[in-house]
């Protein structure tokens, strides 16, 4: 499978560069007869946009999406989905300065060094910008893993460098730029990016995403586990440095009789699996936690080499992000709707015949 | 591909149930020409089992491995090397009560979900014995990526539950059965884990890898990352709940100025990538850590289900591991070296005609 | 995936030399459920079987197939089924003549060129022996289409040089070691056969197949094409020159108001079409035909080279087939099963909410 | 894999329904530094061009190649490469009449089947203008495999319904638009087309491609036989019926003696093979033929029924080919040579240690 490729029978195959002509995505495999319109992708592609909120890129894209193929008449007809949004507001100008310098913490000494020739404007393929399209194809797979499953997959900024939330609101998280869920300390993470901004410098972050309402059986033994899927999808976003399932590395510490999830037939009795057992999805809430490391692109200028094999320093002009995390959150909505898409579609091809299993041991409740 | 298939290029696939008649994989893409024998799967299949020591399960395994296809007078002919394994030390009888019981924090319940039917013996294909043939398919590997590469992959227990090493010494690695690398401290881990036997718990742990001397330009964006394939590689081992790489989940209150690594001509300043950038080998070590949860077979009674929906106690008999993690280091290091191999392959067949290209900047030395 | 690989969702590996110690196979994505048997297999492979007549090559192998894993209880589980016959009758020493030879007609000098090392001892990887993987596999999936959607997938041999039938009855097929439509004509092919031997000789053959009751609406555009994974699958066979779907070349003398196959309620007029339009199965029999070319190991010498670079000629000794079509049909019927079983997988995968559709036309009857 | 992608290695993924807004490509894993200018395409699109000449469907689309991604500063980068075409004669009116019947020899009642959904406007994804992608990703492949291994792949027409060529000169092929190597006997194609053009009937076609200085050793044992995907990539074209590799049907009625290819120093003696032997090449000419059936969109009224289920006569309006294998020469050209590409990567990728491998065999010159 092409490595610009993603799933296994509901298959994202994403191109364009940051300053190209256009980003888009082809999406195969989807079950026909779902309703679906261009302004659908609007809410969380505007969720994941740039030059949103003061504490993003300033770098504005409408991020119009045409719908290039299969769809007719408003349903997906099962053949292959295009998408394609122009890019507007690249400005390549900002970029010359390091056309031929690596900038340290990017891709860009290994894109030269795998290729010998990069697109250094905006960084190329290896910009979040290719995330857009990640956004744009978990649309679909949420709404039909929605419609079908009644599923919803959200997430949260869990942490933004040394500040955690100190309460719980899902109704907080959808009304602040950050996806924090914690109404009460907002300012408090205003400051602290404004602090950040001015001393140029850039901080990391934790995202934590959850699928509610997955039926128990998904997902495939032993290296189409659920959970190596969903760390691979995780891993796979840009700045991602860490992935973690459940308690994560919490367990490490933890004792058997505590990690292990009880069952009564009221329920579980907790959640340190994260929904998955041996690969396979327990009916209980999936729950995934990953670290997004600091943006490189700083002003504080680094030490570096170009490629004449110079030493030199750069300084990232351009339109940044103080803490890439911010934004993340949509797009590990999207990565998680995409391997549950899938596996539903994998599920149902290899054990369509299996019918209701019982018993069925509703979830652990809390978050 | 088949999820029981690990690879793109290199593809490993297994096969085998705990207490089947045996276990095994093919091994499909390897090149030609390289020397094996059976003996060579010897030393990495004795690390990583069971009843070599009384810290591990004492079930009591020979692990012969037949080659039954592949290779010829000693050496790979490039056709699909199967390997096989007999069960010889399976005690199914110890599983008969479990045949109905849904075992807390095992596969038992999500198997009966998916496929209305399920092996209770030993775990049946959810058992940790699967990763014998991971380990077996790294060898070859391992060895193909040394003499070419000079590419070597090593491991150690980094912590287990709240024991860490203070000193690191690759010898004291390969002196002790855990794999840990501070001979001072190893009375007190067989302390610690005497004592959790004896309260008939178990504990988590914490594995840590690296590959040195991987080349610049390794891995392919976007979804066939070095880093995201790492990912799940790790993720699909038994019992891994997390996984880093480079500074991983330390990212998160990191700031830019101090995770990008900066390049010197003399060198990177420091490696907080793991050796992945854009996932892209940098040339640096690649570096991961996995959490391992606590075996979840322990002799503490834990409340359950059965498959007519009764509920029930279940306090595991069987030989089991106190902490699992101990052995999970030889199949980490398997992981990490297939992965590479899979991508030493795809590198060169897309930018076989790239050739050598400058600079070279030399990795951060310090482990 | 592997290039020992066969399928999408049902995939199964093959492995083994001829002279190896073993062939086998691995079959992934097999529906759980499933009643199998080792005895089960016994019927296919003694009709793909070497020695059973005078009319095929000597080798007698008893090809007792063992289950190594993936069956439970007489069921399948959801997880890979491993099968494996050992190889029992090998007389390597024929070979040693053309260790260093390239047979004409043979892979040997293809091996050769592309792997440096190669296997001589009965061709190795190359031959046939290969094929009885692909009819055990094929068991498996005739068994769930036949349980599932009473679907039938059966060959004959439907010329012979320059012999064909000049009569069709299904019970002929079954009762001549050749799968010949007309008992009239077998003392004739007997005769031609014996003729050929004695000159040390072989000859071409044709064979068809045919599934019936295959549903509407099973294949994908459009590189996913039945026929197209058909065409595939019989061209992966031995000796395999040609396909051909439904009308086949005859189609390029056909006219347009001729070739459709018009639809009227009560059924097709006519099935040019082979079963397939636009690569999806219209519910008529899936009909195929294929080319083998006549054995290239005969007893008449041959012109070739060496390893060393010197000409020389080649006599086969060996143990060989006058006529490798005639027990190419069982493996036919498993290939085409092996494809239907898959896309039966995949169809229900996307399609799977799509449910009855209105109008149905059945197929054209005559054969 | 999606269905709708092709090639392990190099990947081309197409998108697009006939009258929908574009269709377009996505091919990846192309080696980097191939220079590429999107005028290139034009040559290899204007041949399988419509509206080209009176004999094909007068459909008249400029078919302007848009390189939207994967290119910078006129080279390739390893990124993937996104082609885009916009439809721009696309006359949706005609089809108004067929929305809801099922035009025989079509894919409508099959789409229909699978998808109950269906894009009926000049025939959606199942129209042939799905090939204008596949013949722009080829220009691709082709260039590079000329550039480094001065491969050639190149096509004719070798028969019209009873019509064949008396002479075959290369020359000939390029210049009259039904590649046709018999400049002597194009007027009696003409004629013969125009005479079937008044009957509002349509006919047959078969086309020959065959690849020059194919390097020997490329192809994968066993499901990866050149041969095995030359047979798919070949059948997925529309309207394909039926693939032969060298001999093809007439090896039916040849003997081993006489099929089978012998080698000498200073060449094959023979070319029955069709350069491959054991799904790997020989080194020899890489030949196949191919038979189209009659376009099923003709004039003359054909027996049907519709989406309620009521009998009816079908005329087809719209423009349309009266023979479409005319127009499929450049097609066939377009898969083999990525067939090629992708084997090119493949080969290099598991044997690029094998090296240079004697002796050689020159292949036999004949055509």
């Amino acid at each position: 499978m092409s490595s610009n490729s993603f799933g296994k029978l509901f298959t994202v195959t994403t191109f364009g560069e940051s300053h190209g002509p256009a980003i888009g995505c082809v999406i195969d495999g989807c079950p026909p007869g779902l309703a679906i319109a261009p302004e659908e992708f609007r809410r969380d592609l505007t969720r994941r946009a740039t030059g949103t909120s003061k504490y993003t890129s300033q770098r504005h894209e409408t991020d119009d999406v045409e719908i290039l193929s299969g769809v007719f008449e408003g349903q997906t007809t099962g053949t292959p989905i295009a998408l394609l949004i122009r890019n507007t507001d690249a400005r390549s100008k900002d970029y010359d300065e390091i056309r031929d310098v690596f900038r340290p913490g990017h891709a860009d000494y290994t894109y030269w060094h795998k290729y010998g020739i990069r697109d250094h404007r905006g960084g190329g393929r290896a910009s979040a910008r290719e995330t857009t399209m990640r956004v744009a194809a978990g649309v679909i797979a949420r709404k039909w893993l929605a419609q079908k499953f009644s599923i919803t997959v959200r997430g949260w900024l869990a942490q933004l460098g040394p500040l955690t939330p100190k309460a719980f609101d899902w109704n907080a998280v959808d009304a602040n730029p950050f996806f924090w869920p914690d109404a009460g300390s907002v300012p408090e993470l205003e400051k602290y990016i404004d602090a950040l901004r001015k001393a140029g410098d850039s901080i990391g972050a934790r995202v934590n995403v959850v699928a509610d309402n997955v039926p128990p059986g998904w997902g495939e033994p032993i290296y189409g586990k659920l959970d190596g899927e969903l760390a691979a999808a995780l891993m796979s976003i840009n700045a991602v440095k860490g992935v973690e399932i459940g308690a994560g590395f919490e367990a490490v510490v933890q004792r058997g009789s505590e990690h292990r999830d009880e069952m009564r037939l009221d329920g579980f009795t907790s959640n340190h699996a994260g929904g998955i057992l041996g690969g396979i999805s327990t009916g209980q809430a999936i729950t995934a936690s990953i670290a997004l490391k600091p943006a490189s692109s700083i002003l504080i200028p680094g030490r570096s080499v170009n490629v004449r094999g110079e030493e030199t320093d750069v300084r990232t002009k351009g339109r940044h992000d103080p803490c890439v995390g911010i934004r993340a959150t949509p797009i590990a909505e999207a990565m998680m709707a995409l391997v549950l898409m899938d596996h539903a579609l994998r599920h149902r091809a290899q054990c369509g015949d299996v019918g209701d299993v019982e018993p069925k041991i509703p979830g652990y409740a809390k978050r």
